[in-house]
């Protein structure tokens, strides 16, 4: 017998994936499923390719007093939707929150896997970093890390795939024929991921991060997000791609690339891609990062969590490459 | 002083284009623009490109009862939103329905304008062709006339963009990221377009249609209808095109082509492309027709139909070229 | 260790499926792989996102008289690249032609996976089908079987994504710019696909399939094979349901479903979707078929035959449920 | 009889779009086109839906010493390709070359027309801005006029639709299957738009920009280009606004926005939307700007700076409100 997990948030993008690679992973068994719109179907009802062996499983309305014998909860619910709701879950279940409520909350671990492993490992309660976090930290931790770029002077201008907006309540705005053909800012100045970024950026390099930029924009595409970040410091590409190597020598999600990464190459996939180029004369150091927003930005790195919080392999369920083209 | 028009449903997709086409008609002025959810707006404020002469104008909530003085509407409603409130219309006033309401209704003329333009010449109130009868009446009117195909044999295999469905209330069925990479068959067997092409197929031919077959689809891209029609006769290829360049001789926006056409080639425009590709052996006959289902298929053929109610050039405001790529 | 296999064609979207499928498969190792624009690479080069064990491997100039030792070899190369280049391969090497060149020719049997897998079990040759055989050949073979349908008077309007046309050679008229929001018909009443559908209809039903007419389109999307079918008989959509879950009772990658597929169901797997809905007072019967056009249209299919070839579990490495949105 | 006007480099996209202006442009008469790929085809052949009267010109293959009579001359050709040739058209036909060979080249006038029209009126040699820095240009001027920010320490990161990189030679780069869903920065640090980038904004402020960073991304759309630009200042929003506002006050194409601007606001037209969002505790400015890289940032320019050079109104041709969804 399995780990017995459970999944809230079933009929969303980020409740999917987790489906997708639960289905497909070597430990976790599958007993439990709650979602809003779709409580009272099977499974296979909403989604017409899942598994066999799955594909009869009811979907619950959501009801934390009265989960079934569960190990362990992903939890992908809007925001403000978690908080009061987790708490009431039994102590014994492990829970990792996709959702954006327990990031750097108290009692909860900030499960940013590749970057700092061991803090995860064994915890009970982790808060999986936001999409364009996942990103982003993972693309700047070795230059803080290394003293390679000043933490307060970072201008990050990130580009997601409108899933990454939320499946929503059909909000018209991410319409597909107002959406396609169409590139947008938002959020500018206010982004909610903004406190979580600071708050690991000031912890990766001891300083102040109170200068940081963000301006998000959505893009014609489903999956994906790519971060390009303006700092400033005196380092070499060379040394920042050194210096990247050596942080993810043995991570196994993280892959330090030559060129520009383009975020294709990680759809569907838990990988993390990190490329610099840098100035030294104008003191200028571009980070670039590509995850997949549902993979490493969402659902893959809840997986990720989930393997280190219950002592598996931390790749287990999560070797797929990436869907290409 | 122009001739003084109106939009109702100026928030959706049909109206936002009728809005685009008058804004640039050399005869109408837009004094009035009705919507739900844009009422008490500027147009500015909903349409930011819309020019200098139209920005300040204030979106009114709909009311037929208290009009300004106006010499033609243009309606473009949901299907069931227009029967009863276009009746309390005065009299003088000149309506084109873009909506689905009053297709072959007493005391209004269907709109099919480029195969009997006399019949609309002078009306008063027109009912516009939905976008897939556009592009199919269009492509089998030739074929029908001539006795080149058997009325009564007939399957329309149709595509549509999503914008054909309409702005919506926000369905999430018709978001972004659920739509892309998707492409999917719907309302089989019992589409709303059928009975107006079952009855004017029966006109044009004075045979029965009984037997049409319909099935629409819903392509991942914003605008454009091809319909694929399956037809059985003895006519060959050259029969079938010449018939169609006789058929549309001096019709400005219908273009038959050698080669299957694409969608891309309306965009934009107000123009039909019709194509044949015939087998005698196999008695039978593929008759392709291309329209912007925003343009032929809604605001560009309801411009046409106010031309010809109005008395002007049949190509009044509508000469545009189509946009590419 | 495992079965040793190689790819030809590594740098086609056939291919780089097929690298994805093995590179999960728990049986298959992959040892050799060849392409023409990237000879000299490593795999790493040009797929960033390929797993570790695997990233080292060379890219070699393809060669059929210096192979290395291999037991199976999957070829994904253009039609008429490979007839001949095969034919050098040793005896002992087992193929799956992912590519035209064997399909219904002597010595290579074709490879119906989901239809008739013993007659493939303990080959050596497989002929892989076509992307629209595939969909098409799944959703008509219980209709065929059970005499549902008349064999001569079946209408194939297909629609695919443009990876469906191959990577190509850069052609233009596959660009994106041009590409994007647009949709067309092509190769009408001459698709290379026609003959061995025909043959394969001949097959199951016993009569003539000469009448067979078939459009494929062109759909601005990546991956995804729909296709809807137009056929004559007398059966209810009961009867057609009924008849093909009988068909596919304990097969395991066909789903009937009730209402019509969508191709985003199948993205990324290698399930087949049909469905279908009759009207016995027209004698019409609609059968639908999805696939993933290099899933169960190219690559996918290519690992279960070779599955059933090697006398491994059909489902071996497939499991991969698809992905979403 | 109209101003006597040519094309060359009619089959791609910048030619593509200045003969659909040029084709409603009251003044102008298109007599002559040349391309390399259609030459010796009618363009009705390469454009299916260009207006009657233009359909049965030929397309010539160019020759500089062969043209006839002409006022004008459009050249959108590759970068490199239009130096010498250009040298050799007679000196009385007025030129605009879309193309990037003589922006700030001596005896040639750098285009900027929202900026600074009155340059341009009179000039026979036009060189019309690139793209991105149409978009940036306009965003940045009214603050660089007005002090608000540091010349010296701007960082651009743009965003354009794939029509951006030109129809090219079929570069796979640029195929559907590989750039749909798939978001990639390229050029860093060395992009060919950054001297005139560099060199305006120079002028526009008397300081340096030497230390001017621009990294641009493809993004999967067609059309499109927004500029997310970076300053250093101490200005307010409002400020920015206001300078913008009355920098633009009389200018026809220019809209300065409240909220961000959205690309396909712009679409089909030759609009250029500024947008600003400032926060002086943390000295940031940061600009948006959005055109479509075919309307402002090519043809629409082009045809801008064509009246001015012909002494006509500005807008003449040019009064088409956007295309919407």
């Amino acid at each position: 017998m399995g780990i017995r997990v459970g999944i809230v948030g079933i009929s969303g993008f980020g409740g999917g994936e987790a489906l997708r690679l639960i289905a497909g992973h070597p430990s976790f068994e599958l007993v439990y499923a709650a979602g809003e719109g779709s409580a009272g179907c099977r499974l296979i009802d909403r989604y017409p390719g899942v598994p066999h062996k799955l594909a009869g499983l009811m979907i619950e309305k959501w009801d934390p007093e009265t989960l079934p014998e569960l190990d362990l909860l992903f939890a992908s619910l809007p925001t403000g939707a978690s908080a009061e709701a987790l708490s009431r879950v039994r102590e014994e279940v492990k829970i990792v929150d996709i959702g954006g409520d327990h990031r750097y909350v108290d009692g909860w671990t900030y499960g940013l896997a590749d970057v700092w492993p061991d803090r995860i490992r064994g915890q009970s309660r982790v808060a999986n970093p936001g999409c364009f976090p996942a990103a982003t930290l993972n693309a700047l931790a070795p230059l803080l890390a290394g003293k390679l770029i000043e933490p307060d002077n970072i201008v990050i201008d990130s580009k997601t795939g409108i899933s990454g907006a939320g499946r929503g309540g059909g909000d018209s705005k991410f319409g597909y024929a107002e959406s396609n053909e169409n590139l947008q800012p938002y959020g500018l100045l206010k982004h909610v991921h903004m406190p979580e970024m600071t708050t690991t950026i000031e912890r990766l390099s001891g300083g102040s991060a109170s200068g940081l930029v963000f301006t998000p924009h959505l893009v014609p595409m489903t999956r994906g997000v790519l971060v390009t970040i303006y700092c400033r410091g005196n380092a070499t590409t060379r040394q920042c791609v050194d210096a990247a190597q050596s942080f993810y020598a043995d991570r196994p999600f993280v892959r330090v690339t030559d060129r520009p990464p383009q975020t294709k190459w990680a759809t569907g996939s838990n990988l993390s891609f990190v490329s610099y180029a840098a100035d030294p004369e104008r003191r200028l150091v571009i980070a670039m990062g590509v995850v997949d927003n549902l993979g490493k930005g969402a659902a893959g790195q809840a997986v990720q969590n989930a393997n280190l919080i219950c002592g598996l392999s931390e790749t287990a369920g999560l070797d797929l490459p990436p869907v290409w083209p």
